[in-house]
Formats: structure tokens, C-alpha cells, sequence
């Protein structure tokens, strides 16, 4: 966000701009009817400084991209009157963190979200990642910034990171916006938690919060991130899985060779590589690793109950995707309580049109796990080699040369990334309680309530340094394309959003 | 090969360059004392006319460059007194024939090769394909076209096609050259055969053959394609496995999804792609197809005689390749008489940096089969395709469209290659024992005999069409990376080549 937009946005807050919202809010008056004027009055300028973030490269590769990022949200902080600074680990991008406190208010709640987006290929993208555009239902780029015009709530914002996590902090601002534009005040004192490494893994995170404990210290973390329901309802979720994951090389012959020369002797890392992971894993999405799911803590039967009592979303999920299947048959948010192993490349040889004769020199298989409450990434770790080795693969975490491969009749480069655990928590708490009630109010119907979403986001080290409820508010719609190509924010996702924020800033009671 | 260095070696052929070969052979002199002396006393110029070949772009993809090559060849021939035209199929780049009758010659030779070359990947090489690039056994580049100099036999020629096949031309080119220079006749009528798609599996050269049946007819076929023994022993082969290829495209979910939220549902096509190779071929070679090898035409007690007594080389590939193992115990020789199924590339999702946390929409498997006698590229699309089909998998041979993956668990693209047969011929005819008895004097010891190369080359097309003896001249080094990055040539190679070529065009008598 550029600062002449921060101004505007400033402006926005200060009822200086084109907002036509009333100098004051009626007594008793409700918190969403105020919220949903000030977002009709000004959805442009909005939607705009979503876009003005989606512009800024802030992906693992580009750590001035990060920075950057991370410094226009130090100036909105700012320009909204939090006290805001950086916190660095050692190494990494700078964590954000603003403050608020409100007079009176007896609660502080941390809104936690991530200002870094997935690494990108742009020859995926339909459109550059980082230049933001507007799309109709179609798929047609559409002007929206021309004029004064009320947007299509259906069109969508497309960009990396602009539904993760982008939104969430943008939906953030525009509800402090709102309620200072309504003359409103917070209901709480309010903490800012926006870090820059959590497609990542998080590395460096834990450190940072077990240095600032007493200043990060609250009575609750909302952690802003992930979609809603597929059946587009506002969801409330309590905790999310772990995540660790693994680029493994297998290696074949020192170069590729001739495949008719030398087929059926030398060994094919292909074919290797697709042995090792049929053997891990089957199309249903059975884990066949020996012990892997041992240590799962099982869902209970409150749980159970909170899955069962969700809208049914798989059959429309299967035309949307053009899915002839799916794995198992236990139901989408069932089957996302297991713990998952997912191939997320294989590369080999050539394929298409510059296929060629050949035996690849190595196979490259990468993967990325998603762990349940019970599991480690250490644990996960230990049981994917223990697999290998028994297997008769010598494991090594560096580049061999050439004797290495020749003394190794199976030989197998790990390359692990850090991860961490899983979090699944008390559904029924004062806190959990007085959001579910805060969002339903927000959403004029009851929020969908989820156990454990099946993505990741670092929140285990929330509740293991804080002690305190952790609770999921995820604002992006689920057919989002998050972690793949032509990412993207339905707009009216992000007007559910700032109604979301504004309850929880503004509406939050316990 | 530019003009100019036509002319040079054209000159070289008619005595007027710097050769230094008597003005007449004497009376029983061998052949290959003067052909030793010509080479030796023009490598830079021998080299350098393989090098100008590889500098032009004749690869599929380019049909202009094949083309160029095309004419360039007729030049080559024209300058040399062959009466030379191009003979065109229904499509495809043209067949390059040329024809030089012998006063008194009783045989005729049919001299094939082929002047495409295998797709490239230039990001896999060391230096540009079709930048010729001479490197010492280090590997680094050496100057070697200023001054006169001898030329290291063991620097090897880098570039697109270098062995696979431009240096069976270039062989063939200075062999007729130094039989010219040293005042002799060829012993045999001679005619050329060099085509143009042989790398792309060579769908119009049977029509052309048919086409110009009479024109083409001789008593013998010299296949001057592939590599030599892997003992560096000169070698003649007596066949050459077949070869089809099929792309497989396997379906998963209409675009990619974020692998936390749909792990374990959402059918992952990678996982299904590795299922399915590993279903069809365990990591020892062996295919697991029903019914793969029913047809399979048993080697002969000859046949495996001839493969005993090859010198053997397996320890020291698997030293020079790094291999920790081989596929299968029988050796190598043994294990190329049986059909293969390579995969030579599987690409799905993303690995190594740009790794994403996604459930990819496709993954694709590349895959060349390589047949043995009594199998047929029709009969190996039935086994596979039936093999599909039994294992639930819906066949299709165009994109789909999202209504039809939706309609099928298990859907998947197959677009077959064409290919051919294999041919194993008979070792004993007397055109067959000429060629050992003239090869082995050639090289100076007996040759290495092969009863089926590995590799392939529609040789089966030359014996359906013609009747006669087909046999294979390879000149190529094991070691030259065909059909991958960084294909070579090593010099002995081609002298020890012009050799043997030298001898079929000089010494063939029966």
C-alpha cells in the first residue's frame, strides 16, 4: 500500500473521505449496520488496498519483497494509531507487531495473521502473480477502479497471496477503519501479530514469541488465516494440522543414457521413485509408512458431532473440481482429521514434446505432510527413514558423488524442512464461546464450527507459549486457488471478512 | 557443411588438399594402411566437417534446419560424383538418396543413416546443442582448429547428434574421401540412404521405401546407427530392438488445491501416476503388464553363444556410471534381449524451491518401449491399453473436457508414437560373414558380434520391404550421452569408423 492510499485509507478512518456513515452511532444501535454502510460507501478504495499489498513480491525468495511488506504494515499501524515496531528472530523476516489498548476494556485479543504468500511459477499464472486483477464470474479482467462504482460481489481478486493471507489483514484494517469511521470504540484491547515466514514453516517464530511472551501476552489469539466453509458460511475453527515436508532425490546413473542401450540394466530413478511412493502411500489416501498414524490422538465425539453437524459440501465440491472421485469415503472434513501425505511433485526426465529415449540420471519426489494433534515433525521424520532404510535405501542429507552412488545399490538424498505440529482445542471455553456468538451475530446466521482446519498455520507455538485459547477465523473463499496458480480473493468473501473483524474488534464480550 | 569446406574436403578427396597418400596403391597394399594415412594427415579438416553438421539445427522441432541439413547432404554427395536426390514422403522432412556405381562391381550396398537428432533441453547442457564444442577427457574445451595439429584421440566432439548419427555420415564421407585420395575404387556399387526422422519414431519411411522399391534395391543393408561394444571393441550387430512410446496424462482435480485443505480427498494424480508405473514395471526391469512378453521370439543357442562371448564390461560401467546395482543379474547384453518399458520422465505438481503445498491437476508420464522380436507397437498399445481398462482406468485420447473427468474415477490420455518392430537377423549368410571378415580386418582384431543392439533402428522395414541382409556398422562410443544432454563423440571413435566404413566401401567381397 502506497502512503498516498494509507492516507486515503487514514482518511476513510477519520470520516474525512466518502464516507457516508453517521457521525455517531445511535445507543444500542448494531455494530454490522454501521460496518455494512461504511463498506458499501467505500468498496473501491477497499478492494484497492488489497491490491496495493497483492504488488508487493513478499514471497520467501524475495526477502526485500518481504521487508517492504513488512514496512507498509508498520505505516498502517502507525497511521491508525498503534504502537508498532518489528520483532526479528535470528534470521528470517521481521515479525509485525502493533498495539491498542482501549480504556476500560478488560479483554486483549491477538489477531494473528501472515503477510508472506507461496512461492510462485508465473508460466502458471494466468495473469502475472504479483499484478493484481480484477475477474468476473467468467474469468474476463474487468476495470474496477474507473468511476465510482459499486463492485460485483462476485467478481474476484486475483494475485499471490491475495486470499493467503492478504485478506485477512486487510479485512483487519477496513473493520478498525469501520468502527473508528462509526465512532465507535474497540471492545478490547487489541494486538497485532503479522508474520513474514509462515509458507515457510515458521522457523524462526517460536523464538520470537517465547523473546516477547509478556508483550505478546493476551486473553485470546485469533488466528486470521485459511478459507471459509465450502458452503461459503462463515467458519469458526479451532485449530488447524501440522505440517512438515521433504524434497527426497533418487539417483540413477551418473548421466542420463540411452534407453535402448541400457534399458532393463541400469536402474531407472523413475521407476524408483514411483515404486518408493506408491509404497508410501495409495490412491485412497491410506498412509502405508509402517506406525505412521500410531501416535493420532482420535477425534472425539463432540468433535465428531461438530463435522457431522456441517453443511454436506462434498457432491457440488466434485462438480466444481471435476473430481470422478475422491479419496476414501468418510467426507471431506472427516477424512482431513488424518494425518495426509501428499505428493506435491515428482520431476524426471522429460516428458511431452521434449520426452527423449533416455534414462534420467535422478528422480525428485516432494512432499509435504499434514499432521494431526499427536504427531511431531520430528516423529514423522524418524518413521519416513526408519520406512527407507528398511527398505534397503541408504539416506543421505547432502549431494553424493559419484563413489557414494556407486557403493549404494539404493541410494536416497533428504532434504527436510522444519514444520510443526498440529493443534485441535476446547471447542467450549468462555473465549470460544464469545467468538462463535460474535461471528453468528456478524454473519446473521450460524458460523460453521470446525474442529481442525486441514491446512497449517503455526499455532501449536500460540497455545504452547501462551496457554490460552486459539481460535481460527478465516475470512478467504475456499475455491480460492491458495498454494497453486491464479490465486484469489472472492470480493464478497472479503466483505464477510471486515463484518468478521469488526465483531471481533468491536463486538467481543466475555 | 558450408560450401567452402565441401570444397576442402572435396579437394582432399581428389588429391589436391594436404593429404599426403602415395598417388597410387600399390599392388595388395592393404586399404587400411592408406586410409590410416589419409585421416591422420586431415583429422582438423575430418573433424571439422562432423562439426559444421552439428552446428545445423536438424532436430524435429526445427523441420527448416532439417531441411538445410537435407540439402547440405546432397551437396556433400553431389561434389563426390554420387548422382543424389531427395525423396520425399507424405510429409516429414526428405530422405536423402544418393547412388555410385562401381564398373564391374557385382554387389550392392545400401548405406543407411540418419541426419535428425533427439529433441534437446539446452538448460541440460553444459554448452549449447548445436554449438560444436571439442572437450579433453577432463572435460574442459580445447582449441583445436589453429595450426596444424594432431588431434588427442580421446577429446570428444560435444553437440546435438555428434554420434547419434551425424558421425556415421561424416565417416562415410571421409572413408569415400580416402579411398579417392589413394587412387582406389569402391570394391561394391554404393547407395546412400539417409533419412530424416528417425528420432521421431520414422512414420513415412516405409511408404518411401515401398514408394522406390527398385530404386533402392541392393544386396545389403549397412545400419550405421548406434554405438559400439562398451569394451570400445568395434562392433557389428545383426539387429535392433523396436520401439513405441505412449504420453500418459493422468487427471486429478480441475485446478490445483491447497494440499492442508484437500489432503486426503481430493484424488492426487501424482499418487496415482506412481501407482501406475509401479503397477506396470517393478524397479528390476520387469514388466508386470499381463501378457507383455506372450509374443516374445526366444533368443537362439547361436544367439546367446554370440552374447557369452562378448567381452565383459558390466563392472566397469556400473564404476563409470555409478551404479550401486543393476536391474535384473543376467548382465547386460542378456538383459537388453528382453522387451523394455522406460519411463523416461514424470512431471507433476513442483519440486525443489518452487515446491508448493498443492494437490496438482495433472501429472503426465512419459514412456518408451523398447520390442523384441515377435512383439508389435499395435500389439504392445493392446496389452497396455487392456491393462488400463482392467484396472478401472478410462481411456481417452484428447483433452478432456471438465464434464468428462468429473464422469470418470479414474480417467487418463494416452497419445501413442507410432514405432516398429524389432528385427534379430540371421548371423550366418555370406553377406554376414563378409562384413565380420572385412570389419575385423579393418580393425585390426575381430570384432565384437551382437545378435540385436539394444537400441533401435527400423531395420525391420529394410528386411520386409527388401529380402536381403541387414546388418549394423555402429562407430559410435558407449559413453556419448545419446538421446540426453551433452551427447559426444569421441575422436578414436570416429577414426576407428572411418575404418570400418572405409572397409565396406573398399574391401566387400563375396
Amino acid at each position: 500500500m502506497s502512503l498516498r492510499r494509507l492516507g486515503l485509507a487514514l482518511g476513510l478512518a477519520l470520516g474525512l473521505g466518502i464516507s457516508t456513515v453517521a457521525a455517531a452511532p445511535a445507543i444500542g444501535a448494531p455494530l454490522q449496520g454501521d460496518v455494512a454502510r461504511y463498506r458499501a460507501a467505500n468498496e473501491q478504495a477497499i478492494a484497492r488496498q488489497l491490491a496495493d499489498m497483492i504488488a508487493i513480491e513478499s514471497v520467501a525468495a524475495n526477502p526485500a519483497g518481504l521487508r517492504k511488506q513488512a514496512d507498509m504494515l508498520m505505516a498502517a499501524l502507525g497511521a491508525r494509531g498503534f504502537a508498532a515496531r518489528l520483532l526479528n528472530g535470528k534470521g528470517g523476516p521481521p515479525l509485525v507487531y502493533g498495539e491498542l489498548k482501549t480504556p476500560g476494556a478488560k479483554r486483549t485479543v491477538v489477531f494473528y495473521a501472515h503477510y508472506d504468500g507461496q512461492p510462485v511459477e508465473p508460466a502458471q499464472w494466468t495473469s502475472p502473480p504479483f499484478v493484481p486483477v480484477m475477474r468476473s464470474v467468467n474469468g474476463a479482467p474487468v476495470e474496477w477502479q474507473a468511476g465510482a462504482q459499486k463492485l460485483d460481489p462476485e467478481w474476484r481478486l486475483f494475485g499471490r497471496a491475495a486470499s493467503d493471507d492478504k485478506a485477512a489483514i486487510a479485512a483487519f484494517l477496513t473493520a478498525f477503519d469501520a468502527i473508528k469511521a462509526s465512532r465507535r470504540r474497540p471492545s478490547v484491547n487489541i494486538k497485532v501479530v503479522w508474520e513474514g515466514e509462515e509458507e515457510a514453516g515458521s522457523p524462526h517464530l517460536n523464538d520470537v514469541l517465547i523473546a516477547n511472551k509478556a508483550l505478546l501476552a493476551g486473553d485470546l489469539w485469533l488466528i486470521g488465516d485459511g478459507p471459509v466453509h465450502q458452503s461459503r458460511r462463515p467458519l469458526i475453527s479451532f485449530g488447524a494440522r501440522g505440517v512438515t515436508a521433504v524434497e527426497m532425490i533418487v539417483f540413477g546413473p551418473a548421466r542420463a543414457l540411452h534407453s535402448g542401450h541400457y534399458g532393463n540394466w541400469a536402474p531407472n530413478p523413475a521407476v524408483m521413485a514411483a515404486g518408493l511412493v506408491a509404497a508410501m502411500r495409495d490412491d485412497d489416501g491410506n498412509i502405508l509408512i509402517p506406525g505412521f498414524s500410531d501416535d493420532v490422538r482420535a477425534v472425539t465425539a463432540a468433535e465428531a458431532a461438530a463435522i457431522a453437524a456441517l453443511p454436506p459440501v462434498e457432491a457440488d465440491l466434485k462438480r466444481d473440481l471435476a473430481l470422478g472421485r475422491s479419496e476414501g469415503s468418510e467426507g471431506l472434513t472427516a477424512s482431513t482429521m488424518r494425518p495426509a501425505l501428499n505428493v506435491r511433485g515428482i520431476s524426471t526426465g522429460n516428458t511431452g514434446a521434449s520426452a527423449a529415449n533416455a534414462i534420467a540420471a535422478q528422480a525428485r519426489i516432494s512432499i509435504d505432510f499434514r499432521l494431526v494433534p499427536g504427531q511431531t515433525p520430528d516423529g514423522v521424520r524418524r518413521k519416513v527413514e526408519a520406512f527407507l532404510t528398511g527398505r534397503g535405501w541408504t539416506i543421505t542429507d547432502a549431494a553424493p558423488d559419484l563413489a557414494a552412488r556407486a557403493a549404494h545399490p539404493r541410494l536416497i538424498r533428504l532434504d527436510w524442512e522444519g514444520g510443526y505440529p498440529a493443534l485441535r482445542a476446547d471447542m467450549t471455553t468462555p473465549a470460544a464461546r464469545a467468538v462463535i456468538a460474535a461471528a453468528s451475530a456478524a454473519a446473521g446466521q450460524p458460523v460453521a464450527v470446525l474442529p481442525m482446519m486441514g491446512g497449517s498455520v503455526p499455532i501449536y507455538m500460540f497455545e504452547q507459549v501462551f496457554g490460552v485459547p486459539i481460535i481460527g477465523l478465516p475470512i478467504a473463499n475456499h475455491d480460492n486457488n491458495q498454494h497453486a496458480a491464479n490465486e484469489n480473493l472472492r470480493l464478497q468473501n472479503l466483505w464477510d471478512g471486515i463484518d468478521a473483524y469488526a465483531a471481533m474488534i468491536g463486538g467481543l464480550d466475555w
